[in-house]
């Protein structure tokens, strides 16, 4: 039977504890690698708007409490610095309704359309199908695709605001962090110290106004601890191996990605580095994650069976 | 039946009028719109590569005339300052070989990889499909996608070399650009004077060495002229539309291809621009094109099915 | 007479303690506004190099603590979130010397000059003058000018690596930090949770190493409480005013600092905003602190006698 | 006697001819190193601006010809690719006033502060001082400063906008060119094909609304041409040597320009690299000149006394 991490009531929510990833906060949970754990999550918003509630109205009725929280921090026996901690996302449950938002003073175009009003706006979800409608009467009904949007473990040493990716994992926004596939984070404290929030029951490439579908769910996975060091986040599907890479300017989120998918090529499919430089200019597959956070991530993908 | 236009001889080639997009250089063609076309090009290297000499030796050899020409200026008749045009893309024919580099002082991780050797790599291609060799004896076949690196339309009134791109197109290094798809070029000479060139049989998103299989090729296109004003690139399928913008650095490549994007869907499509924003939010798709060239190209798409 | 606030010996200073700036730690001290202290600190090194010691050997010897560590924190009495912390810098003590490193990996020309080597070169310093050796022979004197490198408060609920600048202060390395001038700092915690540390005995704009004259000093200095929120910090000395923000790419740290002291001009000095934008672009001065940190910082200065 | 090279008048300026710097156009003049020559230009606007119209009247009365036009091409007898042009600035003659333009879509705060109204302010100009007022009645009386913004010579093959700056020099809009300093240019073309225009009373660091007090004015210089090879710009007064280095982002700019200058102080003052790159790292000065052309620009500089 799988056990279920319940994430606090948001009130209860505080944004040392749950708005960072962090060295400093009590575990909430003790779990071993092999169990399967259901973990509920809020949405990124914190669980303060609804279908009767925009962001704008929440934040002016005193609601905002953690922003982005996560369910954690959720100690994994058996892990240690330097360890690699693989986490398998067997699946996502998807709620009724998700909210996106123009959020003035934050988005990609921030500062490039001029003008922009604060807006929620409410999607309903149902068998898989998002149902997204226009101000203007249109209705667009498309396929979800939900993720975890963050996911990490603690830093070193410091607490990082879950708003922000890093190699500690974090904000991504990453949509290969999807069911079906496996994620590994470099642990950097004994326990690792895991949390996740933030599903999103679908994005587009870059999230371009700062939120997707935004969804409060629950999410299966099991764990496995590996004695093996990384640098950075790295997804494996079924068909891909990709790494996932955050920094600012956009370029170097991209050139970390690249250079640690050729360091993954050499360590453990017996390329050569230059040969696998120049083998990912001809098949490499790339995509900007998102390109609103306090640094911006880009995946780098390759499929296995090129390599 | 079909006309072609001929490439020159590879050594008559020269920089100001072959490696730059430009008001000053003669028409080698006048071409009516609705006319089908045959254009031969050479490879990115100018045509001094091949199975027997490496680009190193080709430099050394002092061969190196034209970098990255391009077949042109051809003169669309009918077309002016202000106009659009489309250049639909019906056919690329393939060579039996293309080559890859690495060149020192080139390509996206030049700085992040220690102590690079220039080398070129000759991958064979035959049934729409590329074998490529690494140095230790690995043999992977993969299909080949191609396209076209180089397509531009002259400048208002600079020559800009054919390895930058822009708002006038030029080196974009887009997959996109493909048979069975259109772009759209803004016009900004009378006659447009219009040049391709740098074909590729495949590449990666990134483009990360600085070359894919670069090739010399025949592509087959039709021309129309349209009475409308754009501002940058855009690339129509059967399925997407899609626009493509370059710059430094790469996040203001993203964000001009997003506005473009939006200001697409407003215009063309009666979409309202900040539901467009968000709705892009949650289902564009969005890939680095190249980020190895003078300014940086991103393209973002959205199915048309969506809009 | 002068209270003094001792820094811990070396080998008890902790990452989480002394490497971050935190809402975590306990105080060290607590200080009333007014009362002039004498601060003493480790230089960046965490006071593990010296004349017999370079900071390779020192982290081949296991000697490495806390990475550019701050004497704190330091509970300011009276001081709320939302107030500005103004920190009068009344002196600095010089030591007898200070060491400068090249740190593969770290410093603004990482990747663009090759195979460059790590070492540790120790200046000495009297009378106001630092003595350079080159390797080759050359000696240089030239004046001291000292500063402090790192300076801040705590961050509202992250725990802020000490390497890292920020809204909060951190490594701004910036040299108008200096004695005769006041710094101003947003205060996000009750106490403030101050910190300083890194003294440079000189440095060059942009700190292109990675690394300045690093000295463990005292630094004399003096607390005022103000109600009133800044967003950044600021710097004020007999003549100027400036702000000092970080950010990547180094265009946006530019543009805080220049967006900042439009700020000011208008909330204390009567301007109109459009007006000061278009004066600053005619009488602004402005230099590149630090480009080798986590986020790069740029200060924007205007002479008093102009506003 | 001074000869005299005259501006053409300002409604025969052409695009192609005046705001590129290009191998395309006809030498206006040719000229001998030693000579002294008195070049006269036109302000940024082309000469269309005045006490009585702003640069939106002139624009709405279809008055816009040529943009930061340069005086030129100028051909210098003697000087092959591969040369070095140097331009000793003897002087420069002031107007009378100068204006400076807030332009909607330009500058570097562009997005940054909302909803600016395009506008010309004229300031006076008179023994060396320049009267600024505030729209609301502040009279701000400050020193002249002059230096030439936009001066450099044809690119090997390209005709590139006069307000992009870049290798061949350009609108590089450095204070620090300016009477009494000697720029040295890397020479493409046979004769150089040298330009400039583009100046600027006075400046601040960044120009960040997008001008300076834009003057017409008449410059007196000497050339000299230098058998040897520069990748970039480079200025030297009496006592600084100075590169002078563009790109984007501006982190680019300034590792070129650091970068030039380590190289300056090992081929010419006999330094050691890794000692240059450590000592720049303690005692260069470096500045902003401009972030709001096609590339940014950054000027590093190191006393001569300290080589």
């Amino acid at each position: 039977m799988t056990r279920v991490i319940e994430r606090k009531p948001c009130e209860e929510l505080t944004a040392t504890g749950n708005s960072t990833l962090n060295p400093f906060t009590e575990p909430v949970a003790y779990v071993n690698p092999g169990e399967e754990i259901k973990i509920t999550t809020w949405d990124a918003y914190g669980g303060i708007i609804g279908p009767d509630r925009t962001f704008q109205q929440a934040i002016e009725q005193g609601l905002a409490g953690a922003l982005n929280p996560v369910t954690g921090p959720i100690y994994i026996e058996g892990s240690e610095p330097g360890d690699t901690l693989a986490v398998k996302i067997i699946d996502i449950d998807l709620p009724a309704w998700g909210g996106s938002s123009i959020i003035p003073g934050f988005g990609a175009l921030e500062g490039w359309l001029n003008q922009m009003e604060p807006r929620t706006k409410i999607s309903y979800i149902k068998d898989g199908k998002i149902t997204y409608k226009t101000d203007h009467g249109k209705v667009i009904e498309f396929d979800a695709d939900p993720f975890i949007g963050t996911i990490g473990v603690s830093p070193a040493y410091e607490a990082i605001q879950t708003l922000a990716p890093g190699p500690h994992g974090g904000n991504m926004d990453c949509p290969d962090i999807r069911p079906g596939n496996t994620i590994y984070l470099p642990v950097s404290q004994k326990g690792a110290l895991f949390g996740l929030g933030d599903v999103h029951a679908v994005q587009g490439d870059g999230e371009i106004c700062g939120t997707a579908v935004e969804i409060s769910a629950a999410v299966t996975v099991e764990f496995k601890v590996i004695n093996k060091t990384i640098a950075w986040p790295r997804v494996e599907s079924e068909d891909m191996i990709m790494t996932v890479c955050s920094a600012r300017p956009l370029e170097d989120a991209a050139r970390l990605a690249y250079r640690e998918l050729i360091n993954w090529m050499v360590s453990d499919y017996g390329w050569d580095r230059d040969d696998a430089y120049m083998f990912l200019s001809l098949a490499m597959k790339s995509r900007i994650a998102q390109i609103v956070d306090p640094l911006y991530t880009v995946v780098a993908k390759i499929p296995k069976k090129l390599l």
